[in-house]
């Protein structure tokens, strides 16, 4: 790639062409756990290098607001969230959750002053236990989300989050990325309690190829689905519940990294939810700012005696910081230039592409990008075995779609 | 207001056109107490953006030099304090109080090598528990300060220092600007044992608009004195002590919060020297580089309960903190080009035009800037309950100025 | 000094002259103890602002490779450590110690992908404790180092190393001048075990001048060497072990210490070796990433009591972190255009002058340094004392030599 290929890819904040591109989807702001609780403390929420704060007021209503109070410029975190709006600890202005100013407590009401003040806001709405954020022109908000994972009842689903310190793109292309599973997640396939027990981990395992061989001159295909601006989802194994992320950017050099897990026909088990609480599967366990508490710092608690007697293959544990370990030490943001792809990196490169273009036709022409169609939301992802003169999308055919009542295809 | 007048204001360095202003006042440099013994370890001092060191050699003398030695340029915090002068750690060049070099041992005394070795240095005095300091061109040094916290015996005062994380002028508003009082201080007026039992608390807690009302008609009137640069003064309370503030910049995103307190005619009582000792009123509790245990890291150790049960309106305990706490949200800098000014913040409006007038006509034509006569210095501020047609200056008269052996007025 | 002139020493990066200059020596990398198992985890190496890998494979061979796997660009730290290679985290892309790719598991061996992938890397040897690196180009490598201490028998040697938080040339010039000893050393020079109960301390303590008197007449002549680009000795007292360092930069703004002991004709005592592991002598306590555990944070746990009362003069414990406390405190990189040279700094004058010169006719003419020929690196540190008229050449003349079975020259 050329360094100005990457730039246009890495770049979010406002008035970035990749940045617009991002605003014209809804997206995971916070999990509604973070603001369950009415007239509770706002929260600070930084996505696409803008910082606002979020808050639900006395009626139930949700705000996502300019983090900065017009008058002054003081952080409206320490605002007091109070009778349906959120009052600015330093001189009482209050606003409420369109980010409308509705007490200017000096100036007279009749003056009419503080109806001229407004802060930016943006909508939000609540959907499997996650708020969503559409962070564009309200001319053009798509509808509500209807992935998957956030319609089903929500017994049968779990979310959590996580932060990665490092560009939104490189956390991405590894969930893009299937080939790396039999190297970087190979010895925890087996015994992860979410993962473990699939016929799927001995093709993995067995052979590390991303072709690879199943009985009787099969193919094990696993297919992995990329929905944009930055939804992937892991193809299941056996009948545990499926699971997949998105990738939001915080800033150009930290993101969410979003997890759900859902099983699309049962209630998850007891003992599955206990296993997602306690940071396994694709979870991990986080602080209260929800950084791991396996970061950079500690070198991600790395086990060299495991790694080396091959009880894991990197020696970090867990598929969530296997993924971050190796994805943050490409450095803050990863320096395209000096790649060397191969032939599985195409999902990559052509998802990259994808972006690229939609980024500069939205840009030059205002052309909305795939992807905002709740009908393409409606997709899963696929583990299957096929003989070997069967094209995937034959094959795996109606499986990669959500169906209501119909259970996943696995192996 | 326009960036380029920002900029004029808040930027302190050497050179700048506020910081030459800056340069012609009497500023606190130190506690006393921190340059307490004769050849006690040198201490750091970082004002206006210069770094520095000071000591009190053994015949008492204070010296305030330039941090490094001329030799190599190794910092003199890490020299001896010795036999009158500082003497490096790394090849012994020793410096007296005024930062004249007076030895350096490798080179024979006969030479006259040292003698054309000198750092720079300021004048300090001591005056009122605190160590002032003059900055500017020797010719142009005014004569000493004669505030009244600083001329009272040493039993009717208490004066200590914080450090504050943003630029001066963001936290010398809010020691000009009185209307913030009703909220951001309300849960503490009439729980601090500083500030409690006062009648002016009701009027500041019953009518939350600048214009208070008092009993009859009357106007409850509370008048805050800013001197050039940087003096602020809090009207008073009852019989509490009369309390104000210096905001002197370290460097453009750090300044001193000094904290004063003082009665005009009577020596503190042991209960009020205590509570001021333990951060009470508008002190703060600080570690040993006096920097607040309350701190940005830690949110303030705000208490979203209390804040949400009105116990306190900020959450934020202590006056001190209160402030701290929004000022710095607003950013190490303030970008003032964002604001929206009503007519309580007309105090700081007109505040940063006299600044920016007398930097513009110091530069211009070496005009001297009003507050270095001590005549502006004895002042007060004055809490009064006028006759609503009375003008202030009137109706407080006599009260504004200092007057020994006259209580102050207080309500 | 001229800024530029600054520039040119101070700078070691990729493509600088003084970078070229230091690739053109053999360097101590590694103490041979961080690589010394087979298969053992890889090492983080940053020399020169370049950042590796450092590793021994199965067969015992080193390696020192860039530390960025050539597909997605991963640190190789994560890497596992596996039958004569190392293989990337992600997606088990395998080098050798060469940096040779030799296996890329998801293309066809018959493919020779692999064969075209190479990583940088360079030549490393062990001698004396110490994994030495050449960092230049193929054809201009020198033979191996022929230190004294690195060929001496092991048991009359040991070596450490310690983090040093500033650019290399303030720290080694350090080494090369010999004036502060009196001073920043004074305290320790009769109580640090591998220094005490030499009569040249009372030499150096009992004149402070550069010239030192000794009986009858007689000079006290200490002796330091420097050789290019960057080892320096210290003059021997009594039959204590010899002691030198190396200053090689990590980056402009951090520096390795390399500090060594040896004897040349005895094994260290047991109690020597307990000192030198315990931080005693030239050696410092350092935590598991070589940072001193008296560091800046923590101002180098200076005793003030201890200065005050003069058992030691800078109040730092130790003879490293004396160094290391004032070199560190002219700041990361020291502007050499505010000093004020004086006699007894004609050795580091005379240093830069050789650095720069030699940087500039390698890089104009290509013309390699001195100090590459093991017969400049077979040379001593010398303390002697010498009739007034005799020349220290002439004096110490052969004492200056390395000379197998022949012990040191000490006072």
């Amino acid at each position: 790639m050329k360094a100005e290929q990457n730039e246009l890819l890495v770049r979010t904040g406002p008035g970035t062409a990749t940045g617009e591109l991002f605003r014209r989807y809804w997206l995971p702001a916070l999990l509604a756990s973070e603001v369950a609780e009415r007239d509770g403390p706002p929260v600070r929420v930084k996505l696409l290098s803008e910082r606002m704060i979020a808050f639900r007021d006395s009626k139930g209503r949700l705000g996502l607001i300019d983090e900065f109070c017009a008058h002054r410029g003081v952080s409206l975190y320490f605002a007091r969230n109070e009778e349906s709006g959120i009052r600015c600890a330093y001189h009482g202005w209050k606003y409420d959750a369109t980010g409308q100013c509705v007490d200017v407590p000096s100036e007279p009401a009749e003056s009419g002053f503080c109806g001229k003040i407004k802060l930016k806001s943006y909508p939000l709405l609540e959907r499997g236990g996650v708020i969503w954020v559409y962070m564009g022109p309200p001319g053009e908000q798509p509808p509500p989300p209807e992935w998957e994972f956030a319609t089903v009842p929500a017994d049968q689903s779990y979310t959590s989050k996580r932060l990665q310190e490092c560009n939104y793109l490189q956390a991405m292309e590894g969930g893009i990325d299937s080939s790396h599973v039999s190297f970087l997640h190979s010895g925890a396939l087996n015994t992860d309690p979410l993962f473990k027990g699939s016929k799927g981990n001995q093709y993995n395992l067995g052979d590390k190829k991303p072709v690879r061989n199943a009985e009787d001159g099969k193919y094990y295909w696993r297919i992995t689905p990329w929905v944009m601006p930055c939804f992937t989802m892991v193809p299941p194994r056996a009948d545990h519940p499926m699971h997949g992320h998105f990738w939001v950017p915080i800033d150009d050099e930290n993101c969410w990294a979003w997890s759900f897990d859902y099983h699309p026909v049962r209630a998850l088990t007891e003992l599955e939810r206990q296993a997602m609480e306690a940071g396994k599967g694709v979870h991990v366990a986080v602080d209260r700012n929800f950084r791991p508490l396996q970061n950079k710092d500690n070198d991600y608690l790395i086990d060299r005696a495991a790694q080396r007697a091959g009880r894991s293959f990197s020696g970090v544990d867990g598929f969530g910081m296997q993924d971050a370990s190796v994805q943050e030490s490409m450095g803050p943001i990863q320096d395209r230039t000096k790649e060397n792809l191969v032939s599985t990196d195409n999902g990559i490169i052509m998802a990259r592409h994808r972006l690229m273009k939609a980024a500069k036709e939205l840009a030059a022409k205002g052309t909305l990008p795939a992807g905002r169609d709740p009908a393409h939301q409606k997709i899963r992802s696929v583990a299957v075995v096929l003989p070997a003169g069967t094209p995937f999308k034959e094959g795996a055919g109606e499986a990669l779609k959500a169906r209501e009542g119909v259970a996943q295809t696995s192996v």
